[in-house]
């Protein structure tokens, strides 16, 4: 009987034929959709505690639906993480699927539609009146907040769960689904759910179904993520604003001491002039510098797309440039510009900076050298607003503050994990490309750290997503193959 | 029967005396701040067609109650100007005394208490429950927009005639009125104002009733305005906002780009670099230099006041500064900060900045310059967000538009009219304070090139007015000297 039956799940095996599911999936497009889009229009900032909530027990509740045996991990002042959990007698290897339900903040004026209202727009851009068509172009792209990052893969591992079984392809691994709540917030529980549920979360690889698939719109598998820290800098001129006309080449302007300030920190081509900052980059090995090789070229394309002649790092490509720590300015502001503008000196201007990380980089040093550069051109730095004293004491005044972050990882290509991972997908995907690090940031040390557990990127949702700003879109086409990519790794062995 | 009259109005005229108008101001404060603060209180962006109507309104009939021969000034698509007219048989001469009735944009978020709602505060802060008091402390200050700027010397000009009637103190020049509805949208009409109405706009001097006393809070005259030109620089980065991650490193970042740029045009000291900056400078005239050596010394005042240790100029004085044309960074804008940040490579970052120009300078050949600079820097210039054919051609792309600036103007010390306001004045006032100019522009290039007529500026207002930005105010010691200055001059000869 026991034989029979593995010889039973063997045969059901061999049915993992992309083909099948492609067909399963076009049958039942719209029900898809139908049950996806509720999801993507409940708003999921991780700050706003009702609705972060109704996102995790929708989720929660969808696993039930399939009979996934499904449970809200809480912790004080986190959302809930939604845990799932199928197990499978037998099994050699345990898989944990890992997935964000919450999203980047939004500024609804700069959404063509409503950034929680899902609408489908073909590839000219028109909408589609999805509840009452039964076809859809593949290069539809369906808008909403997190509608790629990063609820899709949660939507495309439900569906594979349906067609494998519709589709009779049993899974052979036991399977594990953690959907966390506060990624684009930074993650900061995640450790702590790490320590707290330890056992629950045992496995043998996080597959972290997240970020985008290589520009070439090829399947594509990372190994590592860039860690991040985010600084606030700004500079202080005059207690107050004052009047441009009768202050302006007296009083010294804050927006022109942060430009000057701004301007030390590179060299006009991207190398990054903050003494040390490339310091602890640990090298590549000859498996990771091999993959990088293989990528497929994209930048021409990127550049067409983006509408860029040059690229920092004097024409080395993206996926070099990834392998590096960054230092990006995500935005600047100073009393106001446009109809806001007014003729003042301002008081005070603000950058906002995110460094990215790279395996060796600890993202408190990071910040420390960024100080230490401020320093170096004169500033006092502080924590706070300078108080009048500190004034008196001193002409230039930065105000440093640094969210928590947190440091880069990487998985070697030559783990036997890895190499599993990677044959099972090929057989599906004999084009997958093999990224050895996303540039995107995804606080994934704590796996590696607190769970002593390998993570591999399963990315599966277009790079043209316009995620982190607004119009985020899902093309559908990375929903229908994210489908297939989900059910072979949840069917591999 | 004639000689008779004469004598009695001068015997009138001796009336003029500053105790008499503080007590009869003394007398009635708060039906004074009764009739200003619905004046206040009505909205007044120039481009608020409706709202700036009802401010024309009021002051309209507010000269009329006082029996001031008034009417609108009306062009197409301009806020009308309030003019008035007061007749003096056997006048010498014609005053015209010029304010304004419109304000600076709102952004209601920054103010204390919202911008249209007039709250008095005490010295420490406090509201003052101004309706139910009868003294006030005149270091409590009235906040709204506009309060000083420039509405307060409306008031002050229509307290002076009740003064004046009261007391009896006859005027003897021919007197006009020309408040306008637009200065701070750059008086876009007042040429067109100036052709039409040339022959009823016809005197001997206008009297600029705006912008703030010396900082020392003597009584002030100032006898010419920095000119401006505001222009708006944006560059480009990626098309649209890419996740930082991702991109970051590789896509150049606009916000750094900006930065860059903008270093460039300053050498941390305040001086312009742009070339030619400081050519076709008139130099100051021998009265020019005496009048700017005589000011009172304020600079360590102001610094104590802003929290500033060092100051633009190599430590010049602000007078002398004032005396330069600027270039002043007046906002910044690439995606968000604080809690709007987002991490992405931003799409472009914009400066609006504003161009202060001095006598000789032209302000169309200075923003050439600044453009000129631009391309200096690499940057193709250009008037529209960039095609696509563009973005393939030129790496460095900027947008510069500027709105239509006017130049600056300088009256001489020595004409006889500049003598006679000065000496006037001089009698109420020995510690008069004299200004060859003042920092701030009024486009009064209008009534020397198209009226021939010479400008004297009459400030009354508080210096720490906080003009043009959040919390405006209006300290009440101003507005009751602001009585005596202008029943002054009202009654000059």
């Amino acid at each position: 009987m026991r034989l029979l039956l593995a010889l039973f799940v063997l045969t059901l095996n061999a049915q993992v034929d992309p083909r099948s599911i492609h067909e399963w999936r076009q049958a039942r497009e719209r029900a898809l959709l139908s049950e996806f889009i509720p999801l993507v229009e409940i708003p999921n900032r991780a700050s706003d505690k009702a609705n972060i909530r109704r996102n995790a027990d929708l989720v929660h509740s969808m696993l039930k639906q399939r009979g996934v045996s499904s449970r809200l991990l809480e912790l004080e002042g986190a959302p809930p993480v939604v845990f799932g959990e199928i197990s499978t007698p037998g099994a050699k290897r345990t898989l944990i699927f890992y997935a964000h339900y919450d999203g980047q903040p939004v500024d609804p004026r700069e959404w063509t539609s409503p950034p929680f209202t899902a609408v489908l727009r073909d590839a000219k851009g028109q909408p589609v009146d999805w509840e009452n068509a039964s076809v859809f172009d593949a290069e539809s792209r369906l808008y909403a907040r997190s509608v790629s990052d990063d609820k899709a893969p949660i939507m495309a591992i439900l569906a594979a769960l349906d067609a494998m079984k519709a589709l009779g392809i049993r899974h052979q691994a036991n399977l594990k689904f953690f959907f966390e709540g506060e990624e684009e917030a930074g993650s900061p529980h995640l450790e702590q759910f790490a320590k707290t549920y330890k056992e629950l979360l045992a496995g043998d690889v996080w597959l972290i179904c997240d970020g985008p698939v290589h520009q070439n719109r090829q399947p594509s598998l990372y190994f590592g993520v860039r860690g991040v820290t985010a600084v606030e800098l700004t500079v202080y001129g005059p207690k107050r604003e004052l009047h441009s006309g009768h202050y302006g080449n007296w009083a010294p302007n804050p927006a022109m001491m942060l430009s000057r300030l701004l301007a030390t920190m590179t060299d006009g081509e991207g190398k990054v002039l903050v003494a040390g900052f490339y310091d602890e980059v640990l090298p590549l090995s000859a498996a990771e510098r091999q993959a990088l090789l293989a990528v497929p070229a994209v930048d021409e394309q990127l550049k067409e797309e983006l509408g860029l002649v040059n690229t920092d790092g004097s024409g080395a490509r993206l996926v070099e440039r990834i392998m590096l720590p960054s230092l990006n300015i995500r935005g600047l502001e100073s009393a106001g510009t446009g109809n806001s503008a007014r003729n003042v000196v301002p008081a005070k201007a603000t950058a906002s900076l995110d460094l990215r990380l790279v395996k060796g980089n600890d993202h408190r040093r990071q910040v420390e050298k960024l100080r230490a550069h401020l320093r170096l051109q004169g500033y006092f730095v502080t924590a706070q607003d300078p108080t009048d004293d500190e004034r008196r004491k001193h002409s230039k005044i930065a105000k440093l503050t640094a969210r928590e972050g947190y440091n880069a990882v990487r998985t070697s290509l030559d783990l036997p994990i890895s190499r599993d991972v990677i044959a099972t997908l090929r057989k599906t995907y004999p084009n997958l490309v093999l990224l050895p690090a996303l540039g995107g940031s995804v606080p994934l040390w704590v796996f590696e750290q607190e769970l002593q557990t390998p993570m591999i990127g399963v990315p599966i949702v277009n790079h043209d997503n316009s995620q982190h700003s607004f119009n985020e879109n899902l093309r559908l086409a990375n929903l229908w193959e994210g489908i297939v990519t989900m059910a072979t790794l949840l069917a591999m062995p």
